[in-house]
């Protein structure tokens, strides 16, 4: 009989290669999902990301299509994450039991929120999440859940100007791995146009945000609309770049493809971006 | 090459037509979806409502099959409304993000409630919307966000005697467009049976909630069991009548022409009625 | 411990009471079923039809979506049917593995296609049909296999002048059970509008068609766009009396209530009606 | 025409046979479902199980799903229960009206929180749960309104040692019927293993709960590995035992299988185990 | 009351703006879609193609989901077209009655072949489509079934070396309106290898078709890699152009974006190429 | 930056370790997939199974819930296989590009069905099949296509009297690589009972269809009821053993724990057994 090579019989947690990057010192590229398809998720896996984030806040995805698109995604060696609608346990929950290695959560403004958050994501005596990973354990191995509370990474989202003022409270609580910036949802907060690139007054307080993650030796990641952006936010800093997301992709393809046949212009200039 | 006519790429907002009919004061004729469908909300969507409102309260219905039914209403002018479980910005966000032009909130009981429901329906400065209505723009145009805040309907459900008894406070909410009667909850909630038509004693709070919200300039709103019920709400001032829901609507047929084959009698007539 | 009164654990097959009623000269009121929802499914499925079929051909129903209309049938004690999308042995053997009880099968024109139906309908040596029904030995009992050939109905669908034609032929095909008539099929056929109610001229092939059902012993069953047809069709011998079908009946009660609202008339009566 | 022998059209509210067995001091034998499919679901409930739990905490369902697998459940006698993924009024109140005969509820810590969830099971003037039970309707029949305040069941999970210090204050919250022990969290909580079989120090706290349920007259639930666990814990007074859940079952006789066959030892034994 | 607006009550059928430009000697620019989402295919049609074929051969994507994608097209004035499996009416008639309206059908190889597909796709006395259009009624209107077989448009796939052997007979069939090559199947059929852009060998085998159809006055469609192929297919009579496919646009925007964060190469000019 | 580890980036086909197990002469253990379940094929496919066959004939599955299936078992090593409902060229075509990697044929009972079959599953010159492999060249690689007709096994099944009677004419069929026994249909096909274990008139038959693979070098597989049964069959020369199918592994073990609770018999024993 043939030895079994199937890498979920080995017997220690999975090792997420996103932690490992950011304790290196690189850059982790990130792709995400707002198509709820397992089919455009495995499409967007093969190009090999270091993560992908399936967006279930503004993504048209709902639980019961994420788990299929962590399935797709399990299929390469990219990294499964998701971003939950709202602050709140049962949500967190149902993703980390279904294999997300991290957990991107939207508005985070204050400390209370952030220990909520971080509680919701670790066994205790670390936090209060609920035992029974089902689907992360055939992700990550029997052992997941001995493992899971130093795997699983943690991300805020600053992305207030309220968040930026507490932003050292919020930084300081335990358990918490990284931050990430929501660029429209902090220009919108200080009174700036969402979209990219960002007004240069968003950049002065993402470089803010950089440096008070530095401070407290928690990892950066934001959202970018360009290579070229994501590039400046690596000057900065940021370890964790997201391109976009599939729908975006899509959209400037199509509207080129038909411009270019049409001999007209592509109104993919005049987007104003989303997220 | 010919002219595009695709509505989508004229460069502003689509209008909703539901606060047009409100300004003009006319009436809004509403349809309602319990029924998780595509296939059945383009059905009802063929009749010519004024809007559609995708039931994820009562209605057999959860936000990924809600948006499949948000596209086939989008086939026709009907303007999609959609009422959510509860008051939580998780949901109300992601409905407005897929092309939601009002929300109907349940159990609206307090002032504070009703700040909270308003403002996960506006963006900042009004509110705490978070930004990247992905569907949305393609439903309402690239320039959707900067008129959201005053083209999406926020409708509170006044549907409790406590409501009921704050309802100054709740009306004076800024960005508070409507309110809307859910006669069953009332009626328990005054220690009157549910169903249709409502026993007087409800019928007089009804007309309690019109005169509150026409002294608030607020818009009203009610669900009806027949269309004899929808005039009468109207004569009280209500300007959004629902009538019934699709899952009612087949139910009666059904059973209609199962006792006509029969010469037995339907028991349509018995049914203590849902809403 | 308290007894089991599970139906499923009684050790023989669950009685086709279609053919109960055909047996003794009674008439099924058979349901239709073309939205592709389980839940639109038991919402017809309560106003206690003797059958509702679900229509793979003309209804927006595939199968696995079927196979969940039939869950929500089995809620009650109402049978079901399939009609198939055209003949073919792999959807045909499918549907009764999930516990069809009945199927229709479009467009036999001749009696080699009527052997190639029935056969595929009965296990051998009465037919090829393939071994393994397993959600139809859920339905039906364990002993569903010993009994299946004798339980299942086959109804051929006569819908053309050519079948007409050869009608002593398809019928005296051994197995069969039953004919289906498609009026609008029909209609088109032999020049005519396809269309409820059916012209003269396609009254007159439907009688003939039945008085070669009854020349054969065979049962016949027919579509109708009224109790008023239905009940003209019994007096011609038909004894299997389908009602429109779910999207019609919402059509027709959406625009009924949206015409009375508005004080308009409905436009329901210019419909010229499917199937 | 035959005689309508469908239970759904007598008038009066089905019999919620869980809350049968209790009372007669019997036990309940429940199964779990975690599989997210109405055909898993149905498999299950031809086991004759008392009742079926779907699990939208651990297991990988959302409501969507949940609504076919209830109905799955209703084509047999078994009673089907549901587990929320945390305390919330709309999901607990969605999922009622959806058919639950009862609602498991994660992580009751107290009373307010107690007080929380049974009043979202409950119709004014007992709790605030809002009224549409469209579903339920069709599962419990049409005077399901009425008596559903004293047929569905209210089971808190009590599983943190916090939960075990406010017991008293927890279970005399008027409404609660019942109480449900997860033994992982439970473990986790007090610093043990999770899995099965519990550590003797989990044991203790388990025999803790069942004598403050008895003492409140509240009847008690376990989530058991094996059914020597299950009679172990019956022995202590629980009424309402869980065996694993399809998932496990699906894992252990499939890992099973394949050792067999390879004539190699199955690394079953070496689950951790969820729940 | 306002006025009705809604385009659907216009009591006449929509126009095939594909066959308009088709007569009028325009190009139409052809989108395609293989990811089976209404959320992709609705983000594609937003792209102002002039048609969208919903691809059920090579595309993953069946019937089910397919509606679900021709609804998400009809939010705009992009024309829905569909690729079948294989010749088939099961299939054909489906889609057609789900609104298609134009089918491509793979491998055409004979006369035979291509009257049974065109058959399929016309009522009597035309061909031998069953009566049945639900959803084509809502898309196109009531008189839909008058003016179908005028309207939709069939397209047969001319893909090996057999069938440019007898292009003559296939191109003589009455109600064959278009032919569309396959370049990577012809290739294949002629010994070249597949993918884009064609070897010279294919590319002459395509002149070869242009010419026969112009002969016939039947209109040429060919799925493209580019636009620069494109436009030179336009050079040599093709009127219908295909640009790749959604999941192609996706695969390279996401291998582009990842490259350049990395300052790699991207594999896509690798990439052989699908259809 | 991190090296891609991406198995997926490789430039060179993915083995079909079941071919190679069986050019080593060892025993290919394969599970079956009846549950349409991307979750229940996931739980599977952690058994450590050699390969899985996803079941769209028996098996309550359909195209695209197969696909979804394909995903969860390209997690792991295991090879992905798939039965279809019967022979025809779309379905075939489907599931190659879907990537299963080997496909079962039912009911080939005669030379000219076979090569249909085989011709389906190559690529010019070797078969027919269009080109257009997206999902597989994902699953396999971007050189998938060159490879195919070596890669993919074709697999038909021998399960009627018609098809013993034919075998050499079946088995001399170039491009045809096993044989695939179904017990069940075999037997009702010579006058025997369906149902594990076989009668032994069945398994004398098992032995000539044996003896006849081994005569034309055709590697042979057959459905399981036990693992007892598997080992005889391995005796024979049977290297492609199936052990029963998740729904019937799910229902043994509801059963055997409900017994067990209630100290009553299971009636696992009294199930004649599927397939």
């Amino acid at each position: 009989m043939r030895l079994s090579t199937n890498r979920k019989m080995v017997d220690n947690v999975r090792e997420n290669t996103v932690r490992s990057i950011f304790e290196q010192g690189g850059t982790v590229v990130n792709g995400w999902l707002g198509i709820p398809s397992s089919v455009s998720a495995e499409n967007m896996a093969q190009a090999n990301w270091d993560s992908l984030t399936v967006d279930l806040q503004h993504g048209v995805v709902d639980y019961q299509t994420a788990v299929t698109m962590f399935q797709a995604i399990t299929t390469t060696n990219t990294i499964p994450f998701a971003r939950v609608p709202w602050l709140g346990p049962g949500i967190i929950m149902k993703l980390l039991d279904a294999g997300a290695y991290g957990i991107v959560c939207p508005m985070i403004n204050s400390r209370a929120e952030c220990e909520a958050f971080v509680g919701a994501c670790r066994y205790a005596p670390d936090g209060y999440r609920s035992f029974g990973p089902v689907r992360a354990a055939w992700y990550a191995g029997a052992d997941y859940w001995q493992h899971a509370n130093s795997t699983v990474i943690t991300m805020a989202m600053i992305e207030t100007q309220k968040a930026v003022d507490e932003i050292d409270e919020i930084l300081s609580v335990p358990g918490l791995d990284a931050i990430y910036v929501g660029p429209s949802d902090l220009a919108l907060s200080i009174g700036c146009k969402p979209g990219f690139p960002p007004e240069d007054k968003v950049v002065d307080v993402i470089k803010v945000i950089a440096a008070a993650a530095k401070r407290h030796g928690i990892y950066a990641g934001i959202h970018c609309g360009s290579t070229a952006m994501g590039k400046e936010m690596v000057s900065y800093g940021y370890q964790f770049i997201t391109m976009l997301a599939d729908n975006a992709f899509l959209a400037a393809a199509a509207k080129k493809a038909v411009a270019e046949m049409r001999d007209t212009e592509s109104d993919t200039g005049k987007q104003s971006g989303p997220y």
